[in-house]
């Protein structure tokens, strides 16, 4: 276990969209000053940070001062590249590590991990070209998904084969990158957990949540889901086993497939996790501070939830309900601030408590 | 009603310590950017703030730029100078009115106003000369108290008058400046509540809390405060009573003494107030969130307490006491990143879970 920063420290996060910006504001619980890295005009998280850097995160020089200036560092995305976490590692501690980065930034790599960890997952295998996708779709027979290996994230980078004749289209679609056949699962419900471990290896998880999607979108998450209390405790097992074999520092989130042959995991993501939003408002610790604890070498807070929730995304111009929703006295609304509004852009989520928990 | 800010809208706040410093961090949830007004160095609330002008409260050529930068302005402290408020009112709303700030700044006219109203306060009058002093304490007998009429807070400014041979030295103490004379109150203990009027004259008040203090400094405030349901009722009215006089927009911090005659009040402050920090982790909406929704025009927020909480201040070296504090299930710390420790500075809060609430 390394030495707890002390209140005071400088937290650096790559990354300055909400994520960033909501641990940013738990970072200042603690007492922490954080220092965002983002390569874009105006990121949201700068309107609650110390300190912002603009620059791209191939300019080596620009990380290397952003490292000099902070005491760890640690991002709100999982798509860092190598080269940047290079420059990075060599003058600051990166929370969560390298390998967590590099096993989630790659499909394959991913489900080859949870399989070796004898979790259960999709079936799954790389496809270099169209003879090896026909090839393959013999044994993970339609329906099915191709996608990128790398840089997918809410539905991007991914095609439906429905049918064998679809193989071309669906592998045009991926523009030359590597790419995986993932079969379909069939599941009854998604649910995730969101899960931490500190730098002394102490583990907690929160109650899992149970999802829904609209157009390949987070559209809500529920506590608690409508799961046995054994699945529950499957849930969290999976989530302590990766965050043990990763030797993991931070907040992990893990999304899951209810089957009636089990869980199956789908994806994990080393950060925090919009499908852990909810815990702003059914915990005394949220995930963002949990998050801020672990990679400051700080003790765990207590995961346990005091409330029932509904965490409803609220995408585009949802944004226009705000007002609305405030009056909702059960309502409590987190807005991120982004000054631009676009059809599928998360501008903010509501908390919406259900009843005043178990 | 006037119309409320949209998201994206700035607020200015006038002072940039711990209240500011969590004003701007529950700005941040409803999308709002905040720009801080401070004469000192590093004030806290920069860390977590969009903007800071430093300067002092006579610069009117940069409390009319930040007027000019800003939809609406608020502040963390009562005593902001009267030429300062003419020169910012003349470009932007500043919430709560000078009404309010006028009578919380002093210390006569706001124990007439609240007689006016018909409350009960501790006998009180203004004190010129000596002369004045000793006849006045043949009405208001020793023990008194004799308190500058302005500029007082936390015990400063305040002189103990035990018997009439005191009188000389109390006077003194006061160094010329104007002065009342207060008579103790025999109360069993002292509460406060937090209550908040929007722009729409809604009104919504937190439970009554119970405070203690430490020489002269709050120490903790502990909810729910041993009290009668009536007794609750009644403060809650008081607090009612005074928001609607003055017209007043955002949160009012009203304490008061619980005497076997009934409830006395103490003093108003009109602003968010370190009685109310445990509604941080006690309430879906904190004081921090009703303040900021009230002064940009929104709906208020339920106020309604779900948990028992006891919140103690951090004081000087107390925060060496972080860490372990952070080792508590039951506790959620409230630090305030200030950069230099002080004996009879406040450098944090911790609220800490008593009982999961009615």
């Amino acid at each position: 276990m390394s030495e707890p920063l002390a209140p005071g420290a400088t937290i650096g996060i790559l990354g300055g969209g909400q994520l960033g910006r909501m641990l940013s504001v738990a970072a200042s619980r603690l007492g922490f000053a954080c220092h965002i890295f983002d390569p874009g005009p105006n990121p949201p998280a700068a309107q609650v940070a110390a300190r912002l850097t603009t620059a791209a995160y191939d300019d080596t020089a620009a990380l290397a001062a952003f490292a000099r200036s902070v005491d760890v560092i640690t991002y709100e995305f999982e798509n860092i590249p190598a080269a940047a976490l290079d420059a990075l590692e060599a003058l600051a501690p990166v929370r969560p590590n390298r390998r967590a980065l590099a096993v989630s930034q790659d499909r394959l790599d991913e489900k080859t991990f949870l399989r070796g960890l004898g979790l259960t997952t999709a079936p799954f295998a790389a496809i270099g070209d169209l003879a090896e996708l026909h090839k393959t779709l013999e044994t993970i027979a339609p329906p099915a998904i191709l996608k990128t290996r790398r840089l997918g994230y809410d539905g991007k980078g991914q095609a439906r084969i429905t049918a064998a004749d679809d193989a071309a289209t669906a592998l045009a679609a991926m523009n030359g990158a590597p790419a995986i056949l993932e079969g379909f699962v069939d599941f009854e419900r998604e649910i995730s957990v969101i899960g931490a471990r500190g730098t002394d290896g102490q583990i907690a998880c929160y109650d899992p949540g149970e999802n829904t999607h609209r157009d390949g979108i987070l559209h809500q998450t529920t506590v608690p889901a409508r799961i046995s209390r054994a699945q529950a405790t499957d849930a969290v097992l999976i989530a302590a086993k990766v965050l043990n074999a990763l030797d993991y520092v931070g907040v992990l989130g893990v999304e899951l497939f209810v089957t009636p042959a089990g869980l199956v995991v789908n994806e994990i993501a080393p950060r925090v996790h919009n499908s852990g939003h909810w815990t702003q408002n059914g915990c005394l610790i949220d995930q963002f501070e949990q998050h801020i604890r672990a990679v400051a070498g700080w003790p765990l807070g207590d995961a346990t939830r005091h409330a029932d929730i509904e965490m409803t995304n609220l995408i585009g111009d949802d944004i226009a309900r705000a007002l609305d929703l405030a009056r909702d006295p059960a309502a409590a609304l987190h807005l991120y601030g982004k000054s631009q509004t676009r059809p599928d852009r998360k501008m903010g989520h509501v908390n919406r408590l259900i009843a005043p928990g178990k």
